[in-house]
């Protein structure tokens, strides 16, 4: 027992000794090999989006060690979680639990709260429990990635049957992303509407299951592979059950750790067609996005498709270094002219598919030609129209549920590169798409960086997603991010825009925005957590909720 | 003081007194003329669907008394339901609100808890507060029907833009529906899931706004006549908003007064086409959900279509003793039979529409052709084919989100005709369907009443809606109404199957039946009604959920 290390960081309120006991009680729940503490700065290692750190966050815009664990535990079950938040409720210590940790440019494993103890529940809760083909879904643990749904469908021959969404990387969590609620870019790319049915370890320890998993197990003919079995229950069916739906409250929270989920998946749709339309001008988004809006209104648009700038495409295709002689600047008009011409790209690209029989691909495909034409100079492409490798041809596979990894290469346009995501929403207008974009790209060239960006459309809004890029090794870098992504944030506030999702370093200060009423939000959110939380064991700080044992003032940054 | 009445059903745990004081209060935040108490069981007149009574059930399976009003109150305004709120936390009495009072067959006005105050804030609180073409969506307060919806766009020149989606009959309270997680028949059927935005009075009078609503108001350019002004929000435009998302709280729920809400609007399909495929045999039912499954699923299907069963069109057209002449027995084989014949319909018959333009009607209509072909002896119509009126035409209006009231004369079925409705969740499965049709029809004529039902297809499940239609001065028929729908619950439970909604009398039985885990989900759900409401005072026993106040047990049925 007193051989248990002193850790790095220590979690709050909690000496060596307590420490030391409550990682000799969790060893007699996960066993010894599954407990790692992090003793010293110099094991902390950013590895790669393939080997994600559980310890800190590899794209660390702060210290490195500022939003570090004291310890990572990888329990193997259900009940082993439970035991768990049993001994950190006697102990007060903080868990954050984690699925995978690859949600790059949010904090990946990193706890909010330095010191708290990662949950890592990817390491073994790793199993597709069942995919129902009559019914179009799947269940899946927190450590089932996107890549491991899909290549469970290949490999059990229903990729012809069903196809998963994907965002842009499929190493991701498909539990921990439609928690945070990611998006990705098939009809089916809201994945928050489209997960259907939780259980959820609640912060007593307790186990609930939402919707109709609250109707009783019962027998079963059909032969899954659930832990217990739904038997003729619609959990994975019908989403809201009897009563208050509270599966919302588990989404952006710190109110409960979800062992499972339904998630619905996409029937074939008979016929697929991916295309880029090439738009010339840097003003042209703003005839694009009005073109957009009713297009997608109507689903002539079906899939969530993206505008994206000129520079993410070019970032994924090489570094900054090799568009400019001088990449310690943002890069000129002049200059964004001519990687254009040399990608044979536009300023803005739109990635959009056609999803159906050829008649309604067909029908569709005309009216988004004929909409867009409106803009001078707007091209059409097929994939199969492009010789060379083109990010067209990863978006090919996107667009119908393919994972890929391609679109990791932007984050080296700078040397060590790191990421923070700026994810504003806008409405799909083109006044409102024009001046984020202006007041968005303004402030990235006052911090000497480039804009990359993208919107990506859903029904009746775009999620803006600015890409902050910096050299993680240089401390002046690293601070210009963070100006920069604490002054977007102030800014958009001033216009009445509010982010959809933030890393950990800006999590009050987004929260402190959403403040109408004088903050009646975040008084009936506290109110919620105390109430499910009374100690203040889980995730505290979470999207800026704190539970009332800790003061909210202490931690800010 | 002295001069307030007594009234027929005092609140609970409250001296005449105490409520005589409150109601001096009551009527100094909303005037004398604003509050009406309910003196004598000879004033409860059950009125009509058109003038429904705010004072009790008017379809009482109990005593038309049992569950009724101590006093009714109209509030004006959204301060004057806060001071309401404030007022009945001082003196712990419940409140009832209610939109509009005409969903039938769920209990009406009527409150849970005998004595209680009704707030009915359909009265006043019935502006449409914005429709947004570019955006496609309404803000409506609780007094919005169905139809002022739907007359405002006509009125304002919209309805060629936008439609609305309607239930079977167009009286009810946009956002009484919603919030009961009602559905209509468009693709935009599930009111739930096409909900945006909410502003909620909380038990403890504050006013709370959810998802980007909580952003703070800013000048506003464009003219809305919104109370305060969103300014450039996304409020109505993208439900999440940051941080955990609570808008299910409110739903099928006692923990707020939802006082503004955000609705999805179609934007109009171009173009639009309904129809009817009759299915000539009771068994047919196995064979057309099976066809139906794929083809929802793949939205060749568009809407939320409905398979009903011969009798409920019979019964829109006529009364029962048209069809035979003793109307005391369930109708026989031979009867239906003659029933379909003479009214040229199936024992099944299957309502759907095509939207979009022409090329994706033909290809959407030359599936479904193709695919219930397989079924001997189905018919296809389209409304233009049928001379004599038939629920076609109607259905032909409310497919296309346009108010009808040709569904109420079902419920005259059998004299003074009363009804309620048994609604379990079905998978989209011919085994499925037609062991919970014959597993219902069994205990209807047991219960001596004809099975009268449909099956309302989501995405993945069904709604099926069987209506229990009795007497309503007919003791015995009332009887054998609340036998039926309790056997129902517990037949239903067994077989794992639960129900999405009920009628007041059922809410406890069927709370009781999402019970996995030792009553996890209602342990959760009274939790957080405590945290928010420590003196009860919000629609105690709403969907089973009593709080702390109250001794759950005392108020069983």
């Amino acid at each position: 027992m007193g051989s248990t290390p002193k850790p790095l960081a220590l979690p709050p309120n909690t000496s060596l000794d307590a420490f030391s006991r409550f990682i000799t009680a969790s060893q007699a729940i996960v066993g010894h090999e599954n407990i790692h503490i992090v003793e010293t700065k110099d094991e902390l290692n950013d590895g790669s989006y393939y080997e994600p750190p559980k310890t800190h966050d590899p794209h660390h815009v702060l210290d490195q060690d500022y939003f570090v664990a004291s310890a990572v535990i990888n329990p193997r079950s259900v009940v082993e979680v439970q035991s768990l938040v049993q001994l950190v409720n006697e102990y007060r210590i903080p868990l954050w639990p984690t699925s995978i940790g690859r949600n790059s440019g949010y904090g990946g494993s990193a706890p909010r709260l330095r010191g708290s103890i990662v949950l890592d529940l990817g390491k073994y809760m790793n199993r597709v429990l069942e995919v129902n083909v009559d019914g179009a879904y799947a269940v899946v643990e927190p450590g089932v990635t996107f890549s491991d749904l899909h290549a469970y469908l290949v490999k059990h021959g229903l990729r012809h049957k069903l196809w998963i969404d994907v965002p842009d990387l499929g190493g991701g969590s498909v539990l921990g992303n439609t928690l945070e609620r990611g998006v990705g870019y098939t009809p089916y790319g809201d994945h928050w509407m489209m997960h259907c049915g939780l259980e959820v370890i609640l912060p007593s320890g307790e186990l609930l299951r939402t919707g109709m998993g609250a109707l009783p197990d019962k027998p079963n003919k059909s032969g899954t592979t659930m832990d217990q079995d739904p038997g003729n229950k619609c959990w994975q069916l019908f989403p809201y059950g009897f009563g208050p739906y509270n599966d919302g409250l588990f989404s952006h929270s710190n109110l409960g750790i979800v062992t499972k989920m339904g998630i619905w998946l996409m029937p074939n749709p008979g016929g697929y067609q991916a295309y880029m339309i090439t738009l010339p001008r840097d003003e042209d988004l703003h005839a694009a996005v009005d073109i957009i809006r009713p297009l997608r209104l109507q689903m002539v648009l079906q899939n969530v498709p993206t505008l994206r700038h000129i520079l993410l495409d070019a970032a994924v295709l090489a570094s900054k270094d090799r568009y400019t002689s001088d990449p310690t600047k943002p890069l000129s008009e002049t200059e964004l002219d001519a990687i254009a011409k040399k990608l044979n790209l536009g300023r803005w690209n739109f990635y959009g598919a056609l999803y159906g029989p050829e008649e309604i691909r067909n029908t569709h495909w005309t009216l988004i030609k004929k909409a867009f034409s409106a803009i001078k100079g707007a091209k059409f492409f097929f994939p199969e129209d492009i010789k060379e490798y083109s990010v067209l041809h990863t978006r090919e596979k996107t667009l119908q549920g393919i994972p890929t990894y391609d679109e990791l290469k932007w984050i080296d346009w700078v040397p060590n590169g790191a990421h923070l995501f700026f994810s504003p929403i806008s409405k799909i207008s083109g006044d409102d798409a024009m001046l984020q974009y202006s007041v968005t790209k303004k402030r990235c060239h006052e911090a000497g960086f480039d804009f990359i960006g993208t919107f990506t459309v859903g029904m009746r809004e775009m999620h803006h997603i600015v890409c902050i890029v910096f050299n993680r090794k240089d401390p002046a870098s690293k601070q210009k991010a963070h100006w920069l992504i604490k002054t977007l944030i102030a800014d958009c506030a001033e216009h009445g825009w509010g982010e959809y999702r933030t890393h950990l370093a800006l999590m009050d200060q987004i929260a402190e925005t959403y403040n109408w009423n004088n903050n009646a939000l975040m008084r009936f959110n506290e109110t919620v957590k105390n109430a499910l939380d009374p100690r203040g064991i889980l995730a505290p700080g979470k999207n800026g909720v704190w539970p009332s044992t800790y003061d909210r003032r202490k931690y800010k940054l």
